[in-house]
């Protein structure tokens, strides 16, 4: 039987080289990727804007697709920047992110949540969501400057910031990780229900 | 001659008021309003976010729209949360955007951005802006909560916040005024345009 080609919405070598990997090989499809120029849609909620892009991204690759998205979410701001902190990491720089919360009574605590979000682009505009989150504190920047927001982001149970931490134990708890085994996990029975 | 019909995109019967009373009577349009449930994108720049909403606007209107969207932009951050205020306000209240300022080094400057985007939903999709921006400072809440950020909000110049001032003094000096003085001016060029 041939393989169902399912295509991951990335323009980063590097995750689709991490994604293939956690994902395997015996899951029935042909993973490809491709990178588009998606609206992102602001909302009250990050699941509403995983949804959006999704279907987005089906209707344009009219096949299955996976839409990867990231939010950074700091409790005593009820969970933003959330979805939106790509914008601040971009203004801000991750010692900017950790001088937002100087403000509130020293509550830096924080959680980073991916939601992988799955779409056949059939008949159907149903939306699949797979989450991985993983707790932590939000601290002045340590440790490698190169990936994003991970020198400020402490995870519970660490006393390094994901900067600081080997690639492997960060791949072990990572909220990309975590979502990457539910998904990998689901693959099979999305594969049926097409 | 029959006057053009122009949409002003609100489902704020008092927003509508207020735009009919600052625009006038003498610019060959007859405004109406309609309230759609518009996507919101996120962006780099407000500009690329009204654009954005007034072509989606001009689009279910199939004729000329004028869409409205407000930023506040704080100096120290870049000039977020900007055009994503509205989600911040509803988490932390005018008390908590003034907390995120705490850590950065005393600079509590801002401004407070109006933008209308007009398109004539015709053959073009082209969108002009019009721009109303007063400077001011983030402050603990002073004032009636009634209307969003206002009781963080000290214009230039001004020893009371947004909130405090009576709406005679608010409205001539206010974002939302002076980008409607612009877009009054431009009105006659805008239907000539057509």
């Amino acid at each position: 039987m041939a393989l169902r080609r399912l295509t991951f919405v990335t323009g980063n070598a590097k995750k689709l080289e991490e994604f293939k990997s956690i994902i395997g090989a015996n899951h029935g499809f042909e993973i490809v990727s491709q990178s588009f120029d998606l609206p992102e849609f602001q909302g009250a909620d990050p699941d509403e804007i995983s949804v959006a892009k999704c279907r987005a991204a089906a209707e344009l690759v009219k096949g299955p697709v996976i839409c990867e998205d990231t939010c950074l979410c700091f409790n005593a701001m009820g969970g933003l920047p959330g979805p939106y902190v790509k914008w601040f990491l971009d203004k801000l720089k991750p010692a900017g992110l950790h001088a937002m919360l100087l403000g509130f009574g020293g509550d830096y605590s924080a959680y980073a949540l991916c939601t992988f979000a799955y779409c056949d682009g059939g008949t159907s505009d149903k939306v699949s969501l797979f989450h991985g989150r993983t707790e932590g504190t939000i601290v002045a920047p340590r440790g490698d400057n190169d990936f994003g927001w991970d020198p400020c982001f402490q995870p519970e149970g660490f006393h390094e910031t994901y900067a600081e931490m080997s690639k492997e134990t960060k791949n072990q708890i990572s909220h990309r990780y975590r979502a990457l085994v539910k998904l990998r996990e689901a693959l099979p029975s999305l594969l049926l229900a097409q």
